[in-house]
């Protein structure tokens, strides 16, 4: 959302990307009607909105393009779920693109959407990221295949340059997760549960985002809409089983982490036993011991052995038999 | 519910707005008989029950509109579960408000019953809350969107009335798991295991209570009556996109607590870990000296060291090089 | 089942009930040719079998109304799953009245089967209990419903009396559980774990009991028979929302079990470690001061401390230290 | 499987049951070449192949009754999961007999094929049991239903007969479970946690067989071959009904095994919360005790107290004061 | 994936086996060019790549076979999750083979992708495995059912053998399992937690290789490709209910895992029972007679026991009256 009272006018400047089987040129638009002519071109033109902050082009960008109020709501909304909404005359992407500013556990989302219209893709973003640098490279390189496809095609590589996020940030918390299980299974090193935790929670997020984007795409391979072609079908299928794949190993990475945690736990216990298994061997050592020495520390003017020449060391005998009675019955228990 | 068996004639005081195109009427009803002439305006009109105290009102109501008995018996039974029925010169639509009266794990449901009829919409509150007054303003306003639509718009801005509010009740929610998490995690204060699933309390009736909305708004955006138009669908996708997001949120929110209670569980265990470990290294260094002083203060006559001259310093030599093997041992058990 | 070996010919004693618009007649059967007159009337009639004892009664009803052979055995196995079985020429549903002898633990299962004919509705009880008694009165009213409506719309108020009886016993359930849950959370009185497990053994016998109902009302409800007529499909939906209101509400409630085991299990390790906190507090500060007592206790003839005239006193304040130094330390822990 | 290579050709000799309306005759055969005449045959016949060891005459089989080699290949194969394949002039029906040699948690499976055609039904039999006995009765009983219908009610019966078994073994684990439950809830065996677990196997295992048995006859119901009669329909029904009975039902006991190993856990701790209070209570009442005899059992030269007329007794109301505040503190923590 | 950088135009050395009804050849084609031929013959052939390394290869096989540029890259990306893939002119089967370099805790996944054409087969093998060396043999003989049958079949041979290989596999873990459930139900030996997890590893990986595996043979039994005959479909049937079997074992298996985790624990739980029970009792035994003790080695001047000439035999009976009591209340607390 954005607050537009204290909007002014502000200047434009986007890049839009006219290109075809043999055609390639780059427009710096200043103004918004500037956009007008490439409707009615024989080339596909690419239109990047770098942030939402300028509620007024996006208002005329509405009106150029005719797109529908909810439609730009949605856009503007980027709170929304990834979906896809078919138009009569554009299709609705709204995808989300996950990065991590510091650490894996600050999982941040930003909604990228994308319209897809007859001769044209707009795509909007929330912030200027760089995501899309790949591409402008590409579309530059005459014999690649972005020039000679059609929009849908073109859609398809913005998209797949987002899941490809996806399979980095899948990497990037199965090898954390990896060392967690290192850590653990050695004990060599403290582990804080939290930490376990934190790449729960960027699964959880992985998840959430990318549950209804493989919703979208099968949405889009079932959609009948003129603007996807036959041909484009097996490009989307190819990134939608990629969110199955990362859905499942997800799936997978969430288990190793019940896993983990029930190791941990055992690790505790564990400890708990030996930390007892010590109190224990030393107190039901010494304690009979002790009462043994109180005995002969007794002041009573009749106990005979007190006065026995061998009283002393037949007391340290006793001691001795005790303990090592003692040691024996703990070694048959298996106690060390 | 009400007990009809002590009513009185009531005196009837409600508001009925009749709005259209570039016209607005607020008039005050104090006999349903005046509500008839208005079946027949060319105007649309919305009628607020604020509550179900006045069963003749409610059986004259039923009358006037003509709705069936079971229709009726669904409004004023106000335990029903969220649902839409299509009548064939009706359509009624059960939900309900949600609300905390003092914290939120005292949710309270009322339940707001809706009727869309050819040129006029009904709602039936349960209690005379002020839910709706924002809509009552918006009415006023000449140039806004609800005087241009129909019925079946206005019912949606009353439905999306509703939706809002279960929105700020999960962030009410997500706020207090977050705080919750803080504290547990730093272990600075106190947190009670109640307090947790106090939330997870919430959590259970936002869900109850949002689950079967999600399946009404689905079965809305699908029934082909014709008081549904079809330009009014995105609108009513739109609050159904929505409790799918809020039931997504839920979702992740009950994991949350899961997590939280585990968490908590294991911060229990390690305490105890602590305890036990400090127990067990004052005991096992203290136990077997106490032992050894016990032997020199046994009263045997013929103790050779007791006359030893420097048996004193002697034994405190053995109370220090236990003392430091001990020491010793557990710090290469880590235990400190 | 029965054992029809030693079977005499009981005399029959049956009541049937002949109704209509403006018509009402009670007939006492004593022998089941009598029925057979009331099959040409214009009048629906309901003939009410007690029990399942008289296996001569149950076959020359058998044959009377031409039941088909494994309906009637459906009829008399009482371990039947609740079900609907569309034949021809009748309708027959089998469902499971639910009752607590003495307490909610000993949850017990009368099977009811209902026989849903042109112009008859037969119930067959397992045991004779007073379930329909609010029906005969109803029957005897003239002017209502019952009286108009078809054997359809009688069979439903059959139905809605065994329906209403699950609403009772899970709003018993309900009550049990908060009062276990008060208990458990403010800690005053013991609560036993088979206490818990008890509720949790109630709600599962009666999901198992209403989730096979539920299915059979909307079977019902989809059927195309000509038993059910379009009008009576409100009714039977109305019942058909109860049984659904009542399988969330036992998940609810089956979910407040589970938390309450949880919160059990907590209390039962805080109390063990309040208890190892005690244990270790006493020991580690009289420890190292019996150990302190020990040493002067010694009977070295060489102890320079024995004979100083403060050494008594000094090693008081040893005590008095080491004690306060560990009351501070256990405070820093925050332990009490 | 079956090891062919040293297969001499063995006697034959297989009962064939040749039965019809008024019609009954038991064969030996001892060539496989003698069924073929009753293939032509008016009346329906039965032959039970007892085992599944001569491989020549289950080839002479296969031809004689023309069945397809994958067919065959199920039949032989006792791994199959339990099925039902139709094919265009026969249908096969895999399931599996269960019973225990010894003790429930040995069940073992054997493997039962059942080949229905026009005219014959045939069993095949892993081992040489007595299963079909009481058909064998039933099939010489002139009036029974067996004589008068198709060769679809004969294949009922057998499955029949090997879904009874399901039901006694159902009520064996339910009987135990009780026990079980019995002993853990009044605490007065010892129960080992193996003996549940053997009981979850044993469920585990009837659920493996029963899950796809449910599938098969579910599938046979909706069958549209015309070896299976429109009359015969209600008795499959009445199996399969039975199959979602007893998958029901295991799915409770399931759940109560579940309970039990919660409740079994709770013992242990609280078994342990009642150890460790024994030996704190014990402790810290004599701990400090034996301290303060300590310091009086202290040689130092000037200890007034020592000298005092009733030091001694003053020190035994120390030791009195200190026990019974202790023991009003822990009545107060209510620890006994 | 591999690198193409320095890649050189390598020698090529492959195996094509040209079979039919009455025909067998094998050729070696040293040149991709050499396939061509074999196009247009009338008998079918088999095309084994035991690798990917070949990047110029691939794409001249892609060429001669007219492969879709996706079907390729799916070829090439080894992490292909299991499908299949209708072409108009071909079909492409990707599959996992699995196999275990050490232990079974490493399992690894080999892709194998299989093109079925009209009268040819080609295999991908990830690395140079010798899993189809049955099916050379099978090949060679002159009457086996490979070279009567189409394509489809040989196809089917080649998944049979990898199928045949997850049971192999399951069996290794299912007798894992088994000897972890002996060693930890017999406690004889100490079993190390991650032990128990690597099969839980083990079983993860083999469900998500055999999940999708059965998934594309359900899609497969259902398509409706030239390529798959009808005659084929009782064949890959088998497969496909051989992958369900598995697929219920390893669920199973999983379960007991989750079982064997709970005994576990609950032995850990045990142990610690019985270490606390001996500290215990001992403690609670000698505390109170090593306080009897202190007492009388109190140096009080007037202690009148002291003097008494029964007082040390009567101090020895209070100890072993304590010690009976104590040893009487543990035995009534059946705590040995
Ligand atoms: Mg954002
Ligand atoms: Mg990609
Ligand atoms: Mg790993
Ligand atoms: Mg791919
Ligand atoms: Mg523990
Ligand atoms: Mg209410
Ligand atoms: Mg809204
Ligand atoms: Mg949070
Ligand atoms: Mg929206
Ligand atoms: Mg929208
Ligand atoms: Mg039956
Ligand atoms: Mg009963
Ligand atoms: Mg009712
Ligand atoms: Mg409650
Ligand atoms: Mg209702
Ligand atoms: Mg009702
Ligand atoms: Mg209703
Ligand atoms: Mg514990
Ligand atoms: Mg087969
Ligand atoms: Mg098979
Ligand atoms: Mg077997
Ligand atoms: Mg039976
Ligand atoms: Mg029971
Ligand atoms: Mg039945
Ligand atoms: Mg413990
Ligand atoms: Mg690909
Ligand atoms: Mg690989
Ligand atoms: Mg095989
Ligand atoms: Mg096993
Ligand atoms: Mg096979
Ligand atoms: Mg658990």
């Amino acid at each position: 959302m954005m607050d537009s009272s204290q909007e002014v006018k502000h200047p434009i400047s986007l890049d839009l990307y006219s290109f075809g089987e043999g055609h390639f040129e780059k427009h710096h638009i200043t103004n918004s009607e500037q956009i007008i002519p490439f409707l009615e071109s024989e080339h596909k033109f690419w239109l990047n909105m770098p942030n939402l902050n300028n509620i007024d082009l996006l208002n005329e960008i509405k009106n150029i393009f005719d797109l529908h109020t909810m439609a730009m709501e949605d856009i503007i909304n980027t709170q929304e779920r990834p979906k896809v909404e078919i138009y009569d005359h554009f299709i609705l992407i709204v995808v989300k693109m996950l990065y991590s500013r510091n650490n894996l556990a600050d999982l941040e989302a930003e909604q990228v959407s994308i319209v897809i219209g007859k001769n044209y893709v707009i795509s909007f973003q929330e912030h200027a990221f760089d995501i899309f640098d790949g591409i402008r490279v590409r579309i530059e390189n005459p014999s690649g295949k972005i020039r000679k496809h059609g929009t849908d095609y073109f859609a398809y590589t913005l998209l797949d340059a987002i899941v490809d996020e996806y399979y980095s940030l899948l990497e990037k918390v199965t090898d954390k997760i990896e060392v967690l299980e290192d850590e653990i299974i050695s004990e060599e090193k403290r582990v804080k549960l939290s930490e376990i935790y934190n790449q729960r929670k960027s699964i959880q997020l992985l998840k959430k985002v990318i549950w209804p984007t493989r919703e979208l795409l099968s949405t889009l391979k079932k959609s009948e809409s003129f603007l996807i072609k036959r041909r484009t079908l097996p490009f989307i299928n190819d990134i939608y089983e990629q969110t199955v794949e990362i859905m499942e190993n997800l799936e997978m990475q969430r288990e190793s982490i019940t896993t983990l945690v029930e190791i941990y736990m055992t690790n505790i216990s564990l400890k708990q036993n030996e930390v007892m298994k010590t109190l224990t061997i030393i107190a039901t050592i010494f304690i009979p011991l002790t009462f043994v020495a109180g005995v002969y520390g007794m002041n009573f003017e009749y106990m005979p052995e007190l006065k026995w020449e061998y009283g002393y060391w037949f007391t340290w005998s006793i001691f001795l038999g005790i303990s090592i009675l003692m040691v024996i019955y703990f070694k048959r228990k298996r106690w060390f």
